[in-house]
């Protein structure tokens, strides 16, 4: 299980996360993970009609879901309905995963003073334990890279970059201050203390992409939050949990990304815009800057405004 | 005087600092304060009608304030009539606290390579004199805590956080890279050379708190910056001078606060929506992303649009 | 030549830059500088009608331009015509710039554990080789100042900085966190693998300027990024390339400028406004928070919404 490089998972049986459930069988739980890509001994969640193309595909052993949502699982899914998915999800991932809710600062990281070997320069930064970085990349100065995060050959990590959970393709440069792979805005709101969200999701960065200065991308909480190849961004953009953006995108100053949405190829997006959660950007799609998008754009559309319409109504209404 | 344990302040006779007034007593000034916890051997300040109210009842020994406001003052209190009281009172700032209107560095400043004593754990952070921190609290890497800054008991401050004049609880996440107490954006403008407004306040972070990536939480001017229990804010939130944030609210990322205002319980506001400077917002509000605040919202409102609006009028109008 | 302190240049015969080309003559190119700082040893760029004034009056030795804008070019200017200007410069500027389109951290940083010697003060900080510092500037902790970078006498440069490629004035005010010099975001889009474009630029900030905690200012591409005396900067502002702010500005909290646009003197801006790029925004002009500049403005004028209009317009459409 990939997620497993980063956060410790106690095994349980399927029968003791759930006593009060009835299942055909009893399995030892490898992992919790999404739709499409749990297998027959992880525990998978269906909570939003959004999802139904991925969960009549799911191969996972065991879904949490709803009662209305629960007719669209094929037949050897072993189902647990519940009325929140989401609390449960959350009180689940915190028994398997107990390190995943709050960031701990990494103790295993060491002080490097200066490294040219093994193609590596740079002058005090900190690596953590397992950490893998390929030949020819630079890291910069008081640089924190925590434990099991993986770097290709050819990067230029900046200085005061902070790097968790997350692996990084080749070639890509990150520039100063930008904080990558931690914990996302996610908890289950309650008067007295919220309870935290697990992440065990990673950030997935592919080669060619530039990440400016300052930014900050958050974890999957499940999923991952994926940056496609040769995608530049450029100063303090903010990407939330579970974003997914695809390859040859432009991303300008400020753009902040709320959690969850997928956003094509070849999309371009002005500065201060802001996307909202749980979207589908399409393919070729240009967003003015600015602009509020609040929903899904289907592809080739250049849209612009608060909320984004096609370029051609907003500048009708605003002539 | 609580901001004491941060700003060193200057001892002087009412009657020094003010030679061309006339006083009827003169006594030695213990700092200066906002209208309602100001006492007798305080200065304070009255410059609004919004804080007719505060004025009414103040305990201050002395006021600058307006000719026009002056007739709210109880009669106990000694008026100081000026024509620009924010140029006043930053004048005598400057005197009774040198050191508050710039953030020189910590000197006092020490690294610490490694803790696990006292429960408190990190590796290569960095502590100013006399802070206090409780147990089972992380420190996060290259970490700077300056002088005097209290932090409760199971806290986990990230990495490349730093902390300054700020009062922290307990249970309290504050995550990388954040930037709390530093002065805030406050200055008389004149065209050779700005006046700096001296900032005595302190931020006041309750227990419980989550505060994500890249937050920066300005101190106060004369009063203080407050975030309540339970509220959770986002990456990339600006918070400024004064402002006061209840429990358990929800803020999501990008939001950024203006100087001054007041934000109740309860209160969800979405990614880059902006309030307004001194504006007053009720309890289980609901401000939509990318919203601008510019006028104060009554308790259970749900906003959103720019300048933001009941949610019903904004639907209507983007129709 | 100014850039040459941050980035070293190879020397070039415009021949052998241009083979395919004819010229005049033949000269050892010194750099390629914006049209009204080259000089006849330098090349410059002409792309765009917005800079005609400019073009008339150049004295560069040569220029890489468009058929249609060559027109306006003195008749000493050796023209390089071609039908991608900003192509051309860049794979030009990568040849005599090698080492200008990407940040590569600095190896030449040296710990200083802590200073108090020649009037600057510190404690653990960072500087390469060649930096100079004025008398009475203090340092922060953890801040890295690249190499060659100069900052005048009298500045407070807090905690977590960095600058590069950047000039300092005197009596200026740098807040925790900021990050400043590094390359902007520009590069030529390809879908295999963009081309970054070289910023052979600095950033120029000059005497009594504040710039508070968190912002980004990227250096010039051609051109460099200037602040103006006594200009202050509130929390997370952006600023990308070749922006240039007049004197006695104020920029509140989390504003964001596009590249190339030119601010007046005594302009203000409210919170979260964005300004697009290549604009010129006059003196004195008021721009509301939140807004949205997209056109010219001239001296004067108060603006304000999304697209920006005269404010009388927004509160008008807005009632």
């Amino acid at each position: 299980m990939d997620n497993s490089i980063f956060f410790k998972n106690k095994k349980y049986f399927i029968k003791d996360l759930f006593p009060a459930k009835k299942f055909r069988k009893n399995i030892l739980i490898e992992g919790v993970k999404p739709l499409l890509s749990a297998n027959k001994k992880d525990i998978t969640i269906f909570d939003s009609q959004k999802y139904t193309k991925d969960a009549i595909n799911t191969k996972a052993g065991f879904c949490i879901t709803t009662e209305k949502l629960s007719k669209f699982l094929p037949a050897n899914v072993e189902q647990i309905i519940v009325s929140n998915v989401l609390k449960e999800i959350a009180l689940i991932l915190i028994k398997i995963y107990p390190d995943a809710n709050i960031d701990y600062p990494d103790s295993s990281l060491k002080l490097i003073k200066k490294s040219l070997k093994k193609g590596i320069k740079g002058v005090n930064f900190f690596l953590g334990k397992n950490v893998k970085i390929g030949k020819g990349t630079f890291i910069g100065t008081n640089t924190i890279i925590e434990h099991d995060v993986q770097i290709g050959s050819n990067c230029i990590i900046g200085s005061n970059v902070i790097l968790k959970n997350c692996i990084i393709g080749n070639n890509v440069s990150i520039q100063d201050g930008c904080k990558i792979g931690q914990k996302g805005f996610g908890f289950l709101p309650n008067n007295i203390k919220n309870i935290k969200f697990p992440h065990i999701g990673k950030v997935n960065i592919n080669n060619d992409v530039e990440i400016a200065s300052g930014c900050t991308i958050d974890r999957g909480s499940v999923d991952d939050t994926c940056i496609g190849n040769n995608t530049y961004i450029d100063n303090q953009v903010h990407i939330a949990h579970n974003v997914k953006i695809g390859s040859n995108c432009m991303i300008a100053g400020q753009v902040g990304f709320a959690g969850s949405s997928t956003i094509g190829n070849n999309v371009s997006i002005g500065g201060q815009a802001g996307i909202s959660g749980h979207l589908n950007i399409g393919n070729n799609v240009k967003i003015g800057g600015g602009s509020g998008v609040v929903k899904d754009v289907e592809d080739n559309q250049v849209i612009m405004g608060y909320p984004a319409k096609p370029l051609r109504d907003f500048l009708k209404k605003n002539d």
